[in-house]
């Protein structure tokens, strides 16, 4: 999505690109984002990793709020509201500014985060996220997300470090978590790279860069 | 609107009333509102107030955010949607509960504030505000809203304490938002109370209790 005209006060073209890693809590994409920035930085691209939710003042101080426990009566709209304002801020300061100036950004979440965690039906669906990120998705789209696509067990028992609020929610959460990315992606074949993230940290890295390849050539 | 069939998980009727104070900062609805609260005690009614951001405890951490001056970088967008996610939480946890018991909720500011404070048009117009406030317009609206219209000079004068991030923005932004004020409230007038909020307290709250008897005559 190069060259993308945006809306609102910071009217800019985009010229890098705007790359997302997804998949459910503990499926390795925060690791694999970092090897893929070395990987791009070795290919003499210029990069900038982020992540959602924060990456901002602003954003950090929702995040906070976002994950803390003692929210547990935080309700799924509230969430997902939460959510959006941590992102419009984040794409406005960071994510626009650099993609602009022709940097590669690697985000570590964006907004099909949202539609797979807070989007599944219950009370939220897919059209209610996509609704409140509406201000988001004026500005900028990813040009290309890797779905890191794991077994949910498999995910889960690495997650042995104390647990956040969204990921306190259990096994079961995440696997309609799962779900609900696959469902995205069917529907976005052209943007979204699904990745078997059940393998070593190797081979999955392996598999990004080829893919990742593949794609641009495409373009 | 009593009786509203309401979305979301918590599917319940409204039977009480859902009155709304709104107006510039420093135009004395916050008064008003403990003025007239009395008032409705006095009637026998079953009354809580509330206030906007805040409410709850999500919302008194959003609030914080909202209106601590470290974050004078915080967008136009965000801070829409950090009020819609307060908001939300609110309606849910404290204002459709209430309402529902038969009780008179009085709120100091709803959604009409977001759409004057960050609806103007630059970079958010008023359905941009309404779009993201969706999921709060499907639960619920209140029947009648008290906008306390006064010369914003006279109201600045008011605020002699410490200002907030938002009433920092100074005078003209003030005017700004009491212009949309009036834009909204020539919309839906059968909703809206404009009260002359440039006399004595004791007359605005007289003249808001006349309205009051007024408007429940009609219904």
């Amino acid at each position: 999505m190069i060259g993308t005209r945006v809306r609102g006060t910071m009217m800019c073209f985009k010229t890098g690109k705007f790359i997302t890693f997804e998949g459910i809590d503990g499926c390795g994409k925060s690791t694999q984002l970092l090897y893929f920035k070395e990987y791009l930085n070795k290919q003499g691209e210029d990069v900038i990793t982020t992540r959602e939710p924060g990456g901002t003042n602003v954003g950090d101080a929702i995040r906070s709020i976002l994950l803390d426990r003692k929210y547990s009566d935080m309700t799924m709209e509230a969430e997902a509201l939460l959510y959006a304002a941590s992102r419009v801020q984040h794409v406005t300061q960071v994510i626009l500014p650099n993609a602009s100036a022709g940097k590669v950004v690697l985000c570590d979440r964006f907004i099909d985060s949202s539609i797979a965690y807070q989007g599944g039906g219950d009370p939220l669906t897919s059209q209610d996220v996509r609704n409140i990120n509406s201000l988001t998705l004026d500005k900028i789209r990813p040009d290309i997300t890797f779905l890191i696509d794991i077994d949910p067990e498999q995910a889960f028992k690495r997650l042995n470090r104390g647990r956040d609020r969204i990921e306190n929610r259990g096994l079961q959460y995440q696997e309609k978590v799962r779900k609900n990315y696959l469902k995205i992606a069917s529907k976005e074949p052209d943007r979204i790279i699904i990745i078997d993230g059940n393998r070593s940290k190797d081979e999955v890295f392996w598999d990004i860069c080829d893919q990742f390849k593949r794609a641009s050539e495409v373009d």
